[in-house]
């Protein structure tokens, strides 16, 4: 696969809890020169990258995150204020004890809420596989197929597992038809790259692909 | 140390990402029963936590938790949001890349405003210990200790690492004498919480306690 097509699908990604603005600004710039979808960073750090890329390169941040158990209120307000800020993709955490109470009720209700506090920007929807059984992925596939949301994300990278490729091809059998996927979490090199989009991922949430792209080129 | 003493300093606490509500009560019954300083739940739990135990246990929950780096203004919008629901006590995480660029004056400044957020309520505000500097940590008691917040708390749970004797010690050397110090994070017995507390802990926050008290009764 051509690598330029593999680094427009890239989420160039930044959410330690101790990134500090000059590594932000440094995954600004590479997103900028590599031509990735977005850069994933902080909710702190949106506004000042947003004014700093100017348009260059989406804006992508979490909310929610990487826990989920913030309350709708909560989600909203920070989803808000993240279009506010210059967001123009925001990356939601599902409730998931409401998903252990079957409360999928609740969960579709939130995601809905959330998407409009987005005001129009892109959503994806995070469910935290690893943390999930195969019938709520399924399940899950459904609930964010419905609810308005752009795409479903595999991973946090907080929950103590990855993207699987296994279930990048259970959500493409189980999502609708214009529902995305968005694989993320532990995606190491071009190979991983190249097999989730070819299962069906439409974006890839990683900082490791342009590293590889970086160590390429030297 | 008398056993009730101890149990009167433990915010029980339950912040598992896939907890039920019928986790999340169990949570409060024991609070309740074992007189323990309050149940430290996710927000989405607040309000039915609170509605459940009418006051019989102080509700305690978690904002910007736990990797920090929300905005302010949706640390204050969860803060107020907490209160709202009947919470009691708010634990914050301060924005660790702010600590990392030497930017104190944005933690003094997020503290001072979460605070006022909170309405006369209790503030705890987590340092994420395992993830700073020893200067850092000296350095934080100082802002803590400026900011109007009534503890300075350890750890998240989340971060890899929990209280250390040692960073309690550190706190207690370094805080103004106003400031309370709450231990959180591996605590897993009762000769732990009694080293915290001789250090010169106010809380522990842990659901070990409870459990070890549970099991001397069988």
């Amino acid at each position: 696969m051509e690598l330029q097509k593999i680094l427009s699908t890239v989420d160039h990604t930044l959410l330690s809890q101790t990134a500090t603005w000059d590594e932000i600004r440094a995954i600004c710039d590479d997103g900028v020169k590599y031509g990735c979808a977005s850069v994933c960073i902080p909710a702190s750090y949106v506004k000042q990258a947003a004014d700093y890329v100017k348009g260059a390169v989406k804006v992508c941040t979490v909310i929610g995150f990487p826990n989920g158990y913030d309350t709708t209120a909560v989600k909203c307000c920070a989803a808000a204020d993240a279009v506010k800020n210059g967001a123009s993709e925001v990356d939601m955490v599902i409730n998931l004890g409401w998903v252990k109470d079957g409360r999928y009720d609740l969960v579709l209700d939130e995601i809905r809420q959330i998407k409009a506090a987005c005001d129009g920007r892109l959503l994806k929807v995070i469910v935290e596989t690893c943390m999930l059984t195969e019938a709520e992925k399924i399940e899950m596939c459904r609930v964010v197929s419905e609810s308005g949301a752009d795409y479903i994300k595999t991973s946090t990278g907080f929950g103590g597992g990855g993207a699987t490729r296994e279930d990048v091809a259970l959500f493409k059998a189980h999502v609708a038809p214009h529902l995305k996927i968005k694989a993320s979490g532990g995606i190491a090199n071009l190979q991983d790259a190249e097999d989730f989009l070819a299962l069906g991922a439409d974006r890839l949430g990683t900082s490791r692909i342009v590293k590889a792209v970086k160590a390429m080129e030297k």
